[in-house]
This record gives C-alpha cells, sequence and structure tokens, in this order.
C-alpha cells in the first residue's frame, strides 16, 4: 500500500521524514537518536562516498583507521576542544556483564569489570590522532602528513533528526599535519574547494563559501572554513567545514619537527570533514510533494525501464526492446534498472519510483510499441515524451546531464532569489519570518552582537563569505561602523 | 634508518609483528587492544574490501548501516548469543562528562548523566537487525532480505594481537532473512563458498572448508561453517565464518511472515563475516624473513619502478624511459609507483619495497639504459631478469598473473605436506610439537572428547570437513568408532 507523503505547505518537517522513510532511504532504530540507513539510502551514502574519496586520493590523501574509542587523558588533553564536545559524549566505563541474580536469563553490567580510564566514544578524532602524531612526526621530512578516514562518530545529541542530527552518524575526517602556517591554510581551504566542488557539482547544491565567526568555530580551532546551502524552507544548512587547527592540537600532544635549519617547532593542523548529513540537504534541496529528487550523477537507480503488459501477445516484444535498452545503458556504465515484474501493477510502480526520485522513467506498452515509441519521463519537471526506440540511447544520456544542471539552476535561482541585502532588524524579521533565506547584513564583529542577533531574530551568522561583500555600513544590532556583509539566516 | 625483521627461525611470533609495524600496516594506540591501521594496510584492506564488495553485490546482498550500540534488553534477547559475548563487551553506561571540580582543567564523568538503561558497544549486530526486521517483515514478498554492512566492532579480548585479535577490528557482516531452512542453508553455504573464492584467488591462500564442532560454534547459531587457513608454522587460522542460524533470532524477536498458505512461521536466518584478522592470515601465510610478500591481486602497489641515476648525463634518458613504462602500466590499471626520488639511495628503496612486500621491482642504471634493458626482480622468489625495454609490458602482465599462482600453489603444497592422518595421541603431540600443521583424526563427535583434546594437546578440532574423508576408525581419545576424519590443529 502506498504511503502518502505530507506536502511541504502543510508541514515542512513532517514532508522532511515523510521522504526519508516512504522513499526508502532509512528507518528509526531502538536506540535513541542513532537510526537505521536502508538499502536505497546506503547505495546513495554510497555513491557520495565513492566520489569524495577519488577527490581526497587525487588531492594527495590516504585513508586510515584509528580507534572508536578516545583514552579520558586524550580526550581532555586540547581544552578547548574537550570543553565543546564533553556535554555530549558516550562513555564507556565497564568491559563485562554478567548474570543478575534478581533476573534469571537477564544481563546486568559487572561492578567488577570497571575500565582504570574512561574511554570516549570518538566525536572526532583530534584527540587520538595527534597523540599518534608525536611518534610519526620527527623531521620536515616526515611531513606533510594528509590523512582521512571514513567512520562512525557518536554526539549525544538531546534532539535528534534522522539525517541532519544523529546520536551516531557516518562521516569522513581528515587530518593533516604541516611544517607551515600557510601551507596549512592552504590545505585548508584546498579542501573546502573539494567540498565545493562536490556539492555543486555531483549533488547540484549551491553553496557559499565563508569563515565562520569566533563563536561558530569548531572547538579548538583557529579558524573555521564553511559551505552553506539553502534549503526549501529558506533555512540555511552548514554542508561541509574545514578547520585550520594552527598548533593547537601539537601544543597539547607536544608534537614537533626538526625544520631544515635543525630547529624544532611545533606542527600545524587541519581538519575537514563532511557527514552523512548531506543526505538530509539533499533532500530538502530538491525534493518536492512527490517525494525524492535526486541528482543524476549520485542517484542509486538513474534510470528505470517499465514494460507495461496487456496480455501475453506483445509481452515478448516488449520484453525485447526493453532488454536491448537496459543492456545498452547498462554497458555504458549508466545505473540502469529493469522492472519488468509481473505481480505489481504499473502506476503502482510509476509512483513508487517517483517516490524514490529515480531522474528517469521510461516506459513501453502496446501502443507504443507499435510505433516504435518509448515513453520518457523526467523526474525533476515530471515532462513526459515520446522518443522512437532508436533515438532513446542518445536522448537519455544527454537528459541525465540535462537533469543535473537543471537542479542545480534551478536551486542556484532560488539562493539568489533568497538572499537580500537587509539592513534594519525589522526588516530582518519580516524577511526571516515571511519569506526567509540568507540575510546579507553588517555586522560588528563581536560575539556579544551575535548573541543579541540570535535572542532577537533566531538567525545565526552563517559565514563571512570568501568572496567579501566590500560595503561600508553600519552594524544591524550596535550600529557600528561595519566594512563588510556577513551571511545570516535560521539555520539547521 | 632500515629496521630489522626479527627471522621466523628465531622468534615467530616477533617476526610476525616486526612485519605488521616494519612493513608499515599499523600501529598500536594508546587505547589498550586498539589498533591503528596506516595508509599502506588500509589501502591492502581497501582493495579486499572492493573484491568482496563486488561479489556480495553480484550475489544479490545490499549494503546498509545499523547502529553501533545495541539496548541492554535487546543485546540479552537470544540468551546464547548474549551468554557468548556477555563477558567481552564494551559498555557505555553515561552520556556527559564534566569539569572535575578537584583537578582544573580535567574532566570527569557526570553521574547525574547515567543512561537508563546501559548500551552494548556492538559485538555483531544480529540483535539489533533482528529487532528491527520484526517491523520490516511481514509476507513471504518481503524475503530474502540479503544485507551486507562494513563496520567496526568491538570484543573486550584480554590477550590482543595485530590484526589477529584486538578489541576493536573491521569486519563485514552479513545478515539474511529467509521463508525456508533450506534456503537459509544454501545461502551460508554459498557464501561460504564466495569466502573460499575470495581466499583461494584472490589472497592465494588455500583454505579447508568445513562445518564447526558443537563446542566451536557461533553462539545462538544451528550450524557454523568454515574455512581455516595454515599458517607458516603450521597452526590453523579461521579466515571467515558463515551462520546458519535457525529460527533462533526469529523466536527471540518474534519476526514471523505470512506464507503463501497466509499461514504465520517464524523466519529463518544466516549471518557471515571476514574481517581485518585476515590481513594477519595474509602475512603469515606469504611472507618471509625479509618481509612482507603480497598476492598481486590485491597488493597496495603491483610494480615499483627506481631510476638508478648516476651523474646528471643519463638522468634524463632514464627518466623518459621509467615514465613511459609507468604510463603505460597505469593505463592497463596496474597499480604502479614510480620512484625517481633524487634523496634517498637505490639501496634503501630496494629495502623499503621489499620489506613492503611489493610484488614487482623494476630498475635500470646507465648500463641497463645502453642495452636498452630494464632489470625486473619478483618479490615472491626474488628472481632477477634482464628484459628488453619493448617487452617489459607483456612481461610485468604475466608476471603479475604469474606470481599470484606460485603464491597459491606453494601455500597449496605446503598445506599438503602439512595435512597428515594421525591415529594416536603420541603421535599427535609429536606432529604439533615438530612439523606441526592439520592433523586428520577419527573423532567420536562428543563434546567431552574434544575437551580432552584440547587439554593432551593443546590443539583444536578446525572443522569437519565438507568433502568428507570418509573411512571407519577409532576416536583419538575415547577408542569409540568414527566413520569420518576431522581437521585438527592448534590454531591462532
Amino acid at each position: 500500500m502506498a504511503q502518502t507523503i505530507t506536502p511541504r505547505g502543510t508541514d515542512y518537517a513532517q514532508w522532511y521524514n515523510d521522504l526519508i522513510i516512504i522513499g526508502n532511504l532509512a528507518d528509526y532504530s531502538a536506540v535513541r537518536g542513532c537510526m537505521i540507513i536502508k538499502p536505497y539510502g546506503f547505495a546513495l551514502w554510497e555513491n557520495m562516498q565513492q566520489q569524495l574519496d577519488k577527490m581526497f586520493k587525487d588531492t594527495g590523501h590516504s585513508n586510515v583507521y584509528f580507534p572508536l574509542f578516545v583514552p579520558k587523558s586524550l580526550f581532555e588533553a586540547e581544552e578547548q576542544n574537550a570543553a565543546g564536545f564533553a556535554k555530549e559524549c558516550a562513555i564507556v566505563t565497564h568491559y563485562r556483564l554478567k548474570s543478575d541474580p534478581n533476573k534469571p536469563g537477564k544481563l546486568m553490567v559487572d561492578p567488577e569489570a570497571k575500565l582504570e580510564e574512561e574511554l570516549i566514544v570518538r566525536p572526532t578524532s583530534e584527540a587520538i590522532i595527534w597523540s599518534t602524531f608525536k611518534n610519526w612526526i620527527q623531521s620536515y621530512r616526515n611531513l606533510p602528513l594528509l590523512l582521512n578516514q571514513w567512520c562512525n562518530v557518536v554526539r549525544w545529541e538531546m534532539r535528534t533528526r534522522l539525517f541532519l542530527r544523529t546520536a551516531e552518524f557516518l562521516w569522513q575526517e581528515g587530518h593533516t599535519a604541516h611544517a607551515t602556517a600557510q601551507e596549512a591554510i592552504d590545505e585548508t581551504l584546498k579542501m573546502l574547494d573539494v567540498y565545493t566542488d562536490f556539492a555543486e557539482n555531483w549533488m547540484a547544491l549551491p553553496v557559499i563559501k565563508g569563515k565562520k565567526s569566533a563563536a561558530e568555530r569548531f572547538a579548538g580551532a583557529m579558524d573555521t572554513y564553511c559551505i552553506e546551502a539553502m534549503m526549501q524552507d529558506g533555512k540555511a544548512l552548514q554542508a561541509g567545514t574545514s578547520h585550520f587547527l594552527g598548533q593547537n592540537f601539537a601544543k597539547a600532544f607536544d608534537v614537533k619537527f626538526s625544520n631544515k635549519d635543525n630547529t624544532l617547532e611545533y606542527v600545524w593542523a587541519t581538519s575537514w570533514g563532511v557527514s552523512t548529513r548531506l543526505i538530509g540537504a539533499l533532500v530538502m534541496a530538491h525534493s518536492d510533494d512527490q517525494g525524492l529528487v535526486l541528482p543524476p550523477k549520485i542517484a542509486p537507480i538513474q534510470v528505470v525501464i517499465i514494460p507495461i503488459f496487456k496480455g501475453e501477445d506483445t509481452k515478448e516484444a516488449l520484453n525485447t526492446v526493453c532488454l536491448n535498452l537496459y543492456n545498452q545503458l547498462k554497458q555504458s556504465h549508466i545505473r540502469v534498472k529493469l522492472d519488468n515484474n509481473d505481480n505489481t501493477r504499473p502506476g503502482w510502480k510509476f509512483n513508487e519510483y517517483e517516490t524514490q526520485g529515480v531522474p528517469i522513467r521510461i516506459s513501453i506498452g502496446s501502443k507504443e510499441l507499435q510505433n516504435n515509441h518509448l515513453e520518457i519521463v523526467r523526474r525533476d519537471t515530471k515532462e513526459k515524451t515520446l522518443i522512437p526506440v532508436e533515438d532513446a540511447f542518445t536522448y537519455i544520456t544527454n537528459l541525465l546531464i540535462g537533469i543535473q544542471t537543471n537542479l542545480f539552476e534551478k536551486a542556484k535561482v532560488f539562493q539568489q532569489q533568497r538572499t537580500k541585502k537587509i539592513n534594519t532588524l525589522d526588516e530582518l524579521n519580516t524577511f526571516l519570518d515571511q519569506e526567509p533565506g540568507f540575510a546579507l547584513i553588517h555586522w560588528d564583529g563581536t560575539t556579544e552582537s551575535e548573541e543579541k542577533l540570535q535572542t532577537l531574530t533566531k538567525a545565526t551568522i552563517r559565514c563571512i563569505p570568501l568572496e567579501p561583500i566590500h560595503e561600508s555600513g553600519f552594524c544591524i544590532i550596535s550600529g557600528k561602523p561595519s566594512s563588510q556583509r556577513v551571511v545570516a539566516a535560521r539555520a539547521y
């Protein structure tokens, strides 16, 4: 039985959840705040992961794996970082269960199996990695060290939402070590560019690159850079961050190298990450009231072919046409599915693949067969076209590119329409309440004004754009002079 | 400075550790029993993982991701499984740290942030997965469900060894649900065949397929099948397991489906897994006193090319020859590295790549250049050959296949030489002490005799071979009649 998706206009948050659950991306689990990524959702993540992994390797990074656990003494070594994550971490205190004498068949924590030192389930791995770098880095010849790992992390969030904010999530975390500050800053910005490239050219998600304010910085970083995307409700979503960590972790873990002049110096660091949160961004950026809309470049199924059988006489001929096209597309490495399952009606199938956001649906019935035509429906615009069978392959390969481009352009236009220069608090509140988006405002650069802004508007400063909007003006909060506009928005 | 590998004959266990550390596969971490997989080791794991993943997908399985944590009440639901893992699991009891009032700058577990229900860090995922299957499976139309996940698991082992036995390890765990017992048994055996194919044809590791005795069965399984490999010291290593779980988990979590006759039945289950332990097997099966020996099909670097510069006059010409060959190999998707780094001497490089087990090393100096020759050294036999430059590409592609075959054949011959029919306890102890391997013994099938065997010889019954060695005889322990020999060995 087909489940119904709540329309965006009725309840945006419910629409989002419906897309995830009915679109078969993920499910709730028995563990508070943790979700299950289902086959379709995981196939999407694999496509994203493989492309990102290629980009990391092409920029010289190697994958590694560091332990899940961080001993408390290491966790607390870089104090700012520790303070930033202390309030939301899962802590392992015991290593054994035993039979509960009072409840037959049940288990209890064995009080005798208490760890001497508690282990923190990693919320991020700077601490465990930099405690190791001490052994790996002695000389400038060991630098740069360009590492990445794909793994799970845990942050004990109180309010969770599928993909956007879960207690456990999957991510990649890049960790690099450098001989100079400049080299580390260059790396930080290079990886921000990689994320931008991926978001825009693979996820069809236009983003603004910027630097975070001091208050929004990663705990332990000197500077945090980010890419900010706009969702269809006009809210901002931070889609990736890249941190210049300075020498903070090198100092906390005493990681020094001898430079070319044989002098000891602390090592410079970066870290950068994107997570399964990106799937939340993807869902909210492109989907509609009928279901998911996925960009062809990362869609698990790019094309679905559905023969429409009416009686047995044309069945074989229909299957043959479909199978030929299937093989042709498959050979060109297009992710194609042929659904000639007899037990399900075409209408049900159409609905299913629409809900799942398959970019192109191809169908053929007896009438089309007679005219040697295929019906091709694109998911993004729902436009239907009849195409001669012999032209289908070329049409489809072009259409995949067309859909990818269209999704990006549409999102870009939306982002531009919803990005406005705003000069007063009243104007800002009206903007955020009525047709929200990115407000370009003047800000005096102080944390005090930033906090007031949040209290008065529920918006935060998303970033100071890297392509600066130089313009003199006055801080929307304090009235003090400002030389550059920043991006403010309500955010996920 | 090159570190020295302890010879096998001097200290086998130290030789193994040296290979891992000096060969750059892994490192110790600050967390008890957990290791760090370094870039070279992780590249090896990625090659193994990608091939296995392809094999799983080719046999119809989809990847998913289930939570890291298992609530205690779910963990204990299948009692045998729970009992099997209770003594070695990491337990999360708290979700917050706070500043320690007695130690400025330090953190302590916040006693107010105690979880209502403890969370077990998954040692395996049957419990969390089958608690979910209850919601996913209603009808025979939902079956079979063929899932797999790549993830980390934690088992609090007391004595740990790099790759072979670590508190945290990476693995894949397949979990499938079926309508009939026969279908589940077929799946169990199919995945055992996939593991055998991978071990033999990719890792060059000959294995014996068999069924475990009741005592060695996976906790919660009806039958456990395994592949057993032989290491160079004659010890056995279990390289993969595939479990027929019967309806145990379906009953524990009340997972029923309505069959075609509309009757409710419990679902049948399998699970199967291989882990980073395979890297330990790989290392011990093929390596020698000079370092690692890796099979070409999964080696991170298959071919290394090293020009030997003497003076500036031939440098450009040497580089050109090397670069041409490099490009030619690269285009054929051979994993090739060109090391023309000026700062390191050739002898040092030769040693480095030998230690790391690179299957083929190619070098060229002025003399070879003059004769238009390359020197090619294969890692497995250390044989050197001079080959005309124009023949190099064909020679190398053939040699990669040749090395792969040779490693398998060599290991196979060793396994056969060290597999012996043994009829008395004295004979068995002599065999195990002097030139150990797989002892084919008669066993009466009882756990009692199996336990005595272990006490008296430190050997365990590794498996009852699937290709049965039918033969009447008498149990080596009890003297009772037996109709089939089983494989006994000391094991990792």
